[in-house]
C-alpha cells in the first residue's frame, strides 16, 4: 500500500481532526502518502486535494471542525457523480479509501464499490451516534458534554425561576443524546423516540402535565425536560404551546442546536479517534467495504451494510435508570 | 443600623450569589442582622424569609442562579401591593433594604420610596449591561463569556461548511453583549440597535447581503453574523428567510438563549459582585434611593433615578473597532 | 430491606456525590430509609450522621466533592476501631451499609465483614482507576479530562517557545491517567509504570533524550513528557535535573496535583455513578462483599477481594497506538 | 507608513494572538505591509520573519500561544545585539516595530531607541498585570480565570477533606493575580507583597496560624491559602513545613504554574487586544518610545519609560474587600 486518500464527510463532529491526525501519522510510520480532499466527496469529484503531512497534523488534535471541512454531497446519488470520485481516485492510483463520518457518508461508501477497486474504509462520526457496530462514534461524546453543561447552566435558572424548560437536543432519529444528556443533567423528563410512541403523544403530553403538577405540590424548583429533535410536531415550542394551552403550565424554550457540533473534542473522542485511525490505516491493507468500530472496548471490524443497516438502540441501563429515579426529583 | 432585608429580582444573572454572599460577610462583620426575602417583591409581600448566616453563605461565590430564588413581582405596579411590601418591611423592623437586579428591580425601589422610611439601596445585577451609572452590571462579563465560548464552537461548524451563521444573542434593548462578543469572537457581522437603524433594515440587509458575497468570492471560510434579539422583524429566523430569498444566501440559525444567564460567574463578576455587596451595606447606613456602581475603575454612588432613566450607550472603542476591522476578513 | 447506611471514603472522586443521590433516589422509590454517615468511617465510629431525603440529594448530581465529606481512618486498621463500626450499624439497625470509595475503603468492608451480619456493597470510585473487576472508577474520566485540559494550556506555552515540559500527573501506582491524558494531548513521551522499567530508568532516559533530541532537529514545536506520579526518582524535579545534567536539556515542569480531583464531575462520571447507585441498593438486598461495576458495557458484580487483588492493566489499544504514534510528532 | 515590523517577547500571555490578528487587519485596512518575526527579538537578529496576511490570522482570536512564537533574549542586553537589530530593521524599510510584551520587552525599545530611527510602539502583554499607564495587560484576565476555576476545583477537594490547601499562583514581584484570585474564590487567605512585610514573615506566619486555629474551631470546612510565588522563603513548600512545625497542621500544596499561562484567551483578553492592536497602529504613523493601553476604559498613550519604571499597586477597593470579609468565613 503506497497511497491512501482520505475525506471527512457529512455533519462535521468533534475528534474528526483527531482522526485526520492519527491516520496521517500511522501512514507517515509506514510509508504511506496520505491525501486529503476537501469538502468529502466534492473534493473527490473535482480533485482539491493537499498531500497531509506529520507537520501539518502534529498540532489539530485538540481542534473541533475538521481542516479538510465537510459537506453533504448530492453527485453522489447519481451514477455520473460515483464514477466522477472513481476516476479521480484511479488517477491518483490511490490504493485506499478512508472516510470519516456517519450513515450518508458510508452510503456514498457502498456507492462507490462497484466503480472502483481500491479498498473502502470508513470511520464512526456523528455527534448522533446513531450507527451500529461501534459503541460510540467519534463525537458523541462532546456532544454530549456540551448539551450537559448548557443545561447545568439553564438548571442555574430553572431553579431561580421554579419554573418548566424545554430544551431540545441533536440526536436525528434517535435518543443517545437526548438519554444520555438527560440522565446526566437530572432531568425531570425525557422526551424521545425510545420512551415516547409518537402515535400517542396525548397519553405522553397527559402523564408529563401530571408529573410536572405533582411536583409543584411538594417541591420548589425548577422542572428540565430534555426534548429530542424531530419528535414534537412543532418541536418545543409546539410543546410549549401544548403545555399552555391544555394545562396553563408556563415554560421557556431552548435549542441548543449548533454548539453540540462543534468546540474541542474531550479526551474520550481524541482518544477514540486515534486509536479507530491507526486501526483504519491497519484494516486498510487487505479489507474493503468495512468499518473499523469499538464494541465493547475491543476494535471490531464489520461490514459497512451491517453498520448502517442495523439500528443501535440507546443503553437499557440508561432506559431503566431514568425510568426508576429521574422522575421522583 | 440593626437589621437589613435583602432580595434578588427580575432575571437572574451569574454572580447574584456572589453579592448576596458579601452583604451577609459585611453585616457579620458590623453585626447587622440580614434576613433574606425569598422570590424578589413576592417574599416581602408574602413574608418569606430566612435569615442568612455565614455559614449558610461561604460557599456559594462560585454558583450560578440565586439562593433567593428570583421573580417577577406584577402586585408591585399597584399601590396595594407596594403597602403591602412596606407593612412587612416596617413590621420586621428593618432599616435598609438591599435590592440587587436590573431596570424593573429598581422601579420597584422607587414605587417603594413613598410608602416606606427605610434607606434603599440597589446593586446593579443584569447580564444586559442596560443600567447607566455603573461601567458593566453583574453577571454582563458571565453573559459575554459563555455566548463567546458558545460561538467558537459554532465557528467550528461554520468553517467545516464554509457556512452563513446567524447567532442571537440577549440583551433586550442595548447591544453591549453583541458587540462584546461579536468583537470577541471575530464576528464577520454585527447587527445591534447601535449601528443598525430599524426604520431602514432594508440597507442593512442589502449591506450585509453585500458583505456576504463579496468575502465568498476570495475567502473560503465561515460568515458568523451576531444578531441582537429584538431588533430584527421574525428574529434570526426572519433574517434566514429575508437571505433565502433575496439572495438565495443559505444560513443556519443558532438562538443562544438561556444558557447566557446561567453558569458559574466569571471572576469579573465575582469580584464586582463582592465590591458592590461590601459597598451597599455601607451606604445603607446613610444613604436612600441609590445604587452603588463602579465607574472608571471607581466605586460610585448614583440615585437609582438616573441609573435607570439614563441610557448608557455601547463603549465607542467596541464600535471603532468592529467598523475597522471585523468587516474585512 | 429498611435501612441502609451510606459513606464516602478514602480519596475524594468527582461523581461521588451523583452516586449519593442516585442511592437516596432509589432507595427513596422502594421506601427504604437512607442514612449518610459522614467523614468515611469516622462518622460510623463517631455516630455522626444524617438522614439523607430526595431534596437533600435533588441538585448535587453536578458537582464535584462529596456532601458527606471524606477521610482516611486508621482506627480501621485495628479491632477496636471496627467493631465500634459494626456495633454503630447494630444499634441503628442498619441492613445493608454501601460504601463509595477505593482501594483502602473496600480493605475496611473486607475488616467489617466478620464483625457484623448486614450486607456490604462497594462502589468503585477513585481518579486512579486502579480497581479491578469495572472497567473506569467514578471520578476517572472528569480527572483525565481535567488534565487533558490543562496540559492544552500548557501545549501554548510550550509551543510558543519551543521548550519541553515535564507535567506530573496522578494515577498512584497505575498508569491509567498517565496514557489517557497522553495520547489525548498528543504528548510527546508518556512515562508511566507500564512502559518504563523502574530498575532500568538510565535506558528510559537516554531514550528519551535521544527523542528530545531527534526532534529539535527537523521540528520546531513544544514537547510535552507526561510523567505517571511516583515513578521518578525525585519526581519531575527529578527527571528535570537529570535532563540538565546529562545532556543539557533545559525543561519547565508542571505538577498538576489536586485539580485533578475535584471539579464538576462530566457526564460520564455522572452517569456511571448513576447507574451503579440504583444497583448497589438493589444488590444490596440479597448480596455481601461484593462491588458493583462495569465490565465492557455491562453492569458486573464481584467480589471485593477480586476487585482489590487484581490489578488492572492499561488498555492495551493505548500502549499501542501510543508505541506507533506518539513519538512521531 | 508602508511597512510594520512585529514581535510577541517575553512570557506568552493568552490574547496575544488577538493583538497580531487586529495589527495586521489594521494594516490591511490602510494599506500598510506587516512583517511579523518570529522568537521576540531573535528573530529580528537573525532576520527570521514572515509576512503576515488576512487570512493568516483570520481564525487565531480564539488561541492560546502566539503564532510568532517568543522568546527572552539575551543578546539584546548587549549594543552589538541591538545593533543587529536596528540593521534588520533599517534593511527592510521598516517604518514601525511595535513590539507585544512585558516589562523586559519594553526595555528592549528602550536600548533600541538609540539605534534606530523608525517608531517603537509597545502593547502590554504579560500574565503579571505589572505594568503601568494600563488598567490591565493582556493576558491578565485568563489568568485570573484559569487560576480561579482551578481553585474552584481544589475547594472541593478542601470541603470535603476539610483540610488547608496553600495554592501558588504567578505574578513575578506583585499581588495582582493573588488578590484577584483569592478574592473570586472566597480564599480563607491572601498572602501577598502587598499585605505581608516580607521583614516580618514570623508575624505574618502567627496571624495565619490563629486565623486557621480559629476557623477550626466554629466551622467545618476547607481553608484555602492564596500564595503569591517568589513571596514565601521555600515556596508554597517552605509554608507547609513551617505550618507543621510551628503549629501541626497538616496542609496540601498546590502550585497552578505553566496553566495560567496558556489557554484560549477570555473575552476581555480579546477585545482588549483587538482594540490595543488597532491603536498601535495609529500610534505607529507619529509616535515613537510609547505603549498604548486602556486606563479608566479610555485609550491612554504613555512614554514606555514611565509604563516600566512606575509600579501599578493592587487596586485599593480589593484589598479593602479582602480585609474586611474574607478572614470572615
Amino acid at each position: 500500500m503506497k497511497r491512501i486518500a482520505l475525506i471527512t464527510s457529512g455533519g462535521d463532529a468533534p475528534g474528526m481532526n483527531a482522526a485526520i491526525r492519527s491516520i496521517v501519522l500511522a501512514c507517515h510510520e509506514q510509508d504511506i502518502q496520505c491525501l486529503g480532499f476537501f469538502h468529502g466527496y466534492n473534493g473527490l469529484m473535482h480533485d482539491e486535494f493537499k498531500e497531509l503531512t506529520v507537520d501539518l497534523v502534529a498540532p489539530i488534535i485538540q481542534f473541533g471542525g475538521t481542516i479538510l471541512k465537510s459537506a453533504r454531497c448530492k453527485e453522489m446519488h447519481q451514477n455520473s457523480g460515483v464514477e466522477q470520485v472513481a476516476s479521480t481516485l484511479t488517477r491518483h492510483s490511490i490504493d485506499a479509501l478512508i472516510v470519516v463520518g456517519g450513515d450518508g457518508s458510508f452510503r456514498g461508501m457502498m456507492a462507490l464499490q462497484p466503480y472502483w477497486q481500491g479498498h473502502l474504509i470508513g470511520i464512526p462520526a456523528t455527534i448522533d451516534n446513531d450507527l451500529a457496530c461501534t459503541d460510540k462514534t467519534i463525537g458523541f461524546a462532546t456532544a454530549v458534554s456540551t448539551a450537559t453543561h448548557a443545561i447545568d447552566k439553564i438548571r442555574d435558572t430553572a431553579n431561580a425561576f421554579e419554573r418548566v424548560f424545554i430544551v431540545e437536543v441533536m440526536g436525528r432519529h434517535s435518543g443517545h443524546i437526548a438519554f444520555n444528556v438527560g440522565l446526566a443533567t437530572g432531568a425531570e423528563a425525557i422526551l424521545s423516540f425510545e420512551n415516547c410512541d409518537s402515535k400517542n403523544l396525548e397519553q405522553v403530553q397527559a402523564d408529563l402535565i401530571n408529573q410536572i403538577q405533582s411536583q409543584r405540590q411538594h417541591n420548589h424548583s425548577g422542572f428540565v425536560i430534555v426534548l429530542a429533535e424531530n419528535l414534537w410536531p412543532g418541536g418545543p415550542h409546539g410543546l410549549q404551546a401544548a403545555l399552555r394551552e391544555t394545562a396553563h403550565i408556563e415554560s421557556a424554550v431552548c435549542v441548543l442546536g449548533y454548539i453540540q457540533r462543534g468546540g474541542n473534542p474531550c479526551p474520550e473522542d481524541r482518544i477514540l479517534a486515534t486509536e479507530l485511525g491507526i486501526e483504519a490505516v491497519r484494516a486498510a491493507k487487505n479489507r474493503s467495504g468495512v468499518m473499523v468500530g469499538k464494541v465493547h472496548g475491543q476494535i471490531s471490524i464489520n461490514c459497512i451494510i451491517r453498520a448502517t443497516e442495523q439500528s443501535k438502540p440507546v443503553d437499557q441501563a440508561l432506559r431503566l435508570a431514568y425510568n426508576q429515579i429521574c422522575q421522583l426529583t
